[in-house]
């Protein structure tokens, strides 16, 4: 039986035959590999996906972990498949060998992950986090921080969490009041609450650390005075052994719409121990780093819900009998698969998802190559565009599966459920957008945007005189042009004002480009899957693409509509 | 304190300023009301929805109904709103003095109920259910069943059902196969399983009053051979006292996403007795004049939902401080209504409710004036254009609140989750936009689409030469020269395979002109709310508006992308 997890058969396409994830193996860091190693690794994910993580998907949402007042009860399930993962080695997946990890491609890596967190967002959720806390103390801790976090964080008997966000300052890091006080022995005392930190508590490993920024007294003011520690939940001792618990106590749990199996908590930190990550004052670009990789994943994480989504919707469609084609009540239901309207709700989600894949995939790809400049322009959109659209195929999975789309007795009103949080975290569309406009557009003279241009123009040249080459270019040349006549007419306020608009502009002409890459990878071969493929690309650019032309023109005109209004008009 | 509720000061401008509800009163049906009885109960319904329907509102979703095998426990705040709402002789409100109603103008019921769906939609649903059911007897049923089954209902004492669906029949009435046989003392014996019965069992009332269809062995085939009954759960005596139980049952609940708090069923009827309502085959005739009423209401619900989450929003953002508009970080935080995204997304909200507010209200209007010509016509996008936008608007009130919206210790996730049911029930999307093209745009050589014709006309031509009445003239005509090439073409298959963007290009058109209406009832008066109206309608035609080109330039195309993507393909 085909999962309905993922596509296998998709991943394939897009590793093997789309982005050559093979001639990473020529590289030096990944000359250990070979396409047998990577389709192991997928292999190994998708069975831990089937076996350890979906079966409890559904019962951690019912049964979401609660607090008693001292400790947080998760089901048991969690424990068993985060173990599972563990022993399998997977944690350190892309991490160095000297590290213990397994050198991956991040391309490859991000494909496999992709299936657990398909099968079960919440709990991957605690893997994830621990995996990015890993790699920023890696990059950026000391050798001994090093040997006493990342090690075991990779061995999976610590977890990791990152503790940003305080209440009064959500998406305004430069307001937060948590501070560090440096103590006679090079630690600090850590003092503050800090809001919606997820995997903060709980039994599932042995400790928890804790990654949070901090002022340290006499700093400069605003972000530049933020700095990154290391707050354990439990003190370690010189030779790794866990010891004394630390000042650092959850005291409620939030309780969300969705992504319920995973704990999210308010953190006190009463004078905890912690300690310094780097330098003093280097908190945010440190964090950035983890930032910028954790954004990412919150977009690979909505594709594999809107995936997931699709394939239930596509599984549900086959086989369920509805109506006729003719009006003759006579004839024989057909399945509603055969209605133009749930085909067409079909290739909706297909377009949206693997055109999100791509995307995702695309950017864990210009991870390996180092293309920094590249990379920072697409995450915004990598972050933003599942966000939106991968719910949106949630949404459509619903209307499928009708009023059974809409009970919990089926999966997928969860994963809307569960996806509504994305475009929300790790910083809002809106901050997305302000990242896209106000920073990633004009940065270095603007050479992410060029590089990006660059790239495009290949694919289009690539393509020849095919009509979507076409279509792209225009598109493409329209959106370039709309952009500087933004940045010329001298009005950057009412540029700002419709920044949402342009980031989802951007991003519809983005995954066009990806569209007519894998339009092009399919060859022209024949056989469903490619014929799929490039009817897919075909929803994308008659359905989707022409909504741009709308937003492009609002942009141009600088509309300053929300500006003008009075904020006591409403 | 201004409600987060409902805004009366919309209402007031609704009805008053634009619909003219007191013009009705020179009508001999409603002689008997003036402005005074119509402020008493939107006043009273007001009331009632701060005092005991909103209050309960997250308990009934936290605690939702449970079975357990013989009954089915409701929180007893349930019963005491809806014996509130009896109480207060508000189940009558529309219907004829001689059955004990307040003969209102619809327009003005709906206004009132508006206010109870917005601060509780599931506990409304149960009243909405019985006013429905009591409304479909006293039209077409007997003296008898009117005096045995209306009054009581109206009276609070019964309460209703609509039995539809079936398992293997959901949108597809032709194949129910509950059968109902006739008795020698001329009543049925009704067999069958129905699906999604709302309210069809519970302690709540006295009696439940199930509208069952039903095929009467040896009818015609489909649609045609389908007979309406009244099942009620416990029969009736002669004196209209409440006797044996009925052989009707429920063999469990249905789990939903959202609307938790109305009980939701599968519902058995083992040789249950039924009494036929009028005569027999005609049972779809008169459930559709049901129907038509259920659709609008649903349309209202939507609205009412996405209206209560953008005040939320609003007042949340008027609150709640973050962020800078400049970036010094000495200056102070300024409350998010302040930045320009903010400002958008509660714009937005506001031209999606008060614009499907008018629409639900225009309909209402419609209904008094028997205008069932124009009805006709608005009916399938007043249902389904507020599920759809009144939904994006309650998405947006969760990005308002960003990380807070996401939890369920704030009110929106939860109007987010009830609101995705309205674009399924009661004819999902696909439903309506057939209804749209395949039947009502052509109905009676397009009569009913000429009336909508003259009436746009009419608005247009009161606005002169303001840009909105150009612009929407313009997007009319459009509408208009795209939908008669549709039909021209002569290849149905296509037109209608393309019938969901048709209703979406149509629903906007239709509200751009509710919306025109509004910004001329303003009357360019000064003061805030004629304002913030006026920008509404401006963001409307700025904002969405536009989005109608590439959905007609895809409709003019007859695009077969849909038809021939092979369902092998997927």
């Amino acid at each position: 039986m085909t999962s309905t997890i993922l596509s296998r058969r998709d991943l394939d396409f897009l590793l093997y035959e789309w982005l050559d994830v093979e001639e990473l193996t020529a590289r030096p860091r990944f000359a250990e590999h070979s396409r047998e190693t990577f389709d192991g690794v997928l292999d190994l994910c998708e069975q831990l996906a089937e076996r350890y993580f979906a079966p409890h998907n559904k019962l951690s949402d019912a049964h979401e972990p609660r607090f008693d007042g001292t400790t947080v009860t998760v089901i048991p399930e969690v424990k068993q498949a985060l173990e599972a993962f563990a022993k399998a080695d997977l944690l350190g997946m892309s991490f160095d060998a000297e590290l213990g990890g397994a050198q991956l491609p991040v391309t490859v890596a991000q494909a496999g992950f992709a299936w657990i967190a398909a099968a079960n967002t919440s709990t991957s959720g605690y893997l994830m986090l621990t995996i990015a806390n890993a790699n920023l103390i890696a990059e950026f801790g000391s050798p001994e921080q090093i040997e006493t976090y990342v090690t075991p964080m990779l061995e999976g008997r610590f977890t990791g969490t990152m503790a940003l966000s305080e209440t009064q300052a959500g998406s305004s890091l430069a307001d937060i009041t948590t501070r560090a006080e440096l103590q006679e022995d090079g630690s600090y005392r850590v003092f503050g609450t800090k809001m919606w930190i997820s995997g903060a508590e709980h039994e599932l490993s042995e400790n928890i650390v804790n990654l949070v920024l901090a002022k340290i007294p006499g700093g400069p003011a605003g972000t530049k005075g933020i700095s990154l520690f290391i707050v354990p939940k439990f003190l370690v001792s010189a030779d790794g052994s866990v010891g004394s618990r630390n000042a650092v106590a959850i005291s409620g749990l939030n309780h969300k719409m969705g992504q319920r199996g995973i704990t999210n908590t308010v953190l006190n930190f009463d004078g905890a121990v912690g300690y310094l990550v780097g330098e003093p004052h280097r908190g945010l670009v440190y964090m950035f780093h983890m930032m910028n990789e954790a954004r990412l994943g919150v977009g690979m994480g909505a594709v594999a819900l809107g995936y997931t989504g699709y394939l239930k919707s596509l599984a549900y469609a086959r086989e369920r009998p509805q109506g006729r084609l003719v009006k003759d009540p006579s004839s024989p239901q057909v399945p509603i698969i055969a209605h133009a309207d749930v085909k067409r709700m079909l290739l909706a989600q297909k377009a949206y998802v693997e055109g999100a894949l791509g995307l995702a995939l695309y950017c864990a790809r210009l991870t390996d190559e180092g293309n920094t400049a590249l990379l920072d322009i697409l995450t915004p959109v990598a972050k933003s565009w599942p966000s939106q659209w991968c719910l949106e195929a949630n949404s459509l999975a619903i209307q499928v599966l009708g009023g059974y789309g809409y009970t919990r007795e089926y999966d997928v009103e969860q994963h809307y459920r569960d996806n509504r949080l994305n475009p929300i975290h790790e910083g809002t569309h809106g901050i997305q957008s302000l990242d896209l406009l106000g920073r990633k557009v004009t940065q270095n003279g603007g050479a992410s945007l060029t590089a990006l241009s660059e790239r495009i123009s290949e694919t289009i040249a690539a393509a020849g005189d095919d009509p979507l080459a076409t279509q792209l270019q225009a598109s493409w040349r329209r959106l370039m042009a709309v952009t500087a006549h933004m940045f010329a007419a001298g009005d950057v306020e009412a540029a700002m004002a419709n920044s949402a608009i342009y980031l989802e502009a951007f991003g519809h002409v983005v995954i066009a480009w990806i569209w007519l890459e894998q339009y092009l990878a399919t060859g022209g071969r024949g056989g469903d899957f490619y014929a799929g493929k490039r009817q897919a690309a075909h929803f994308f650019f008659r359905y989707e693409l022409p909504k741009t032309a709308a937003q492009l023109d609002l942009l141009e005109s600088l509309d300053r509509t929300t500006l003008e209004m009075d904020a006591r008009w409403f």
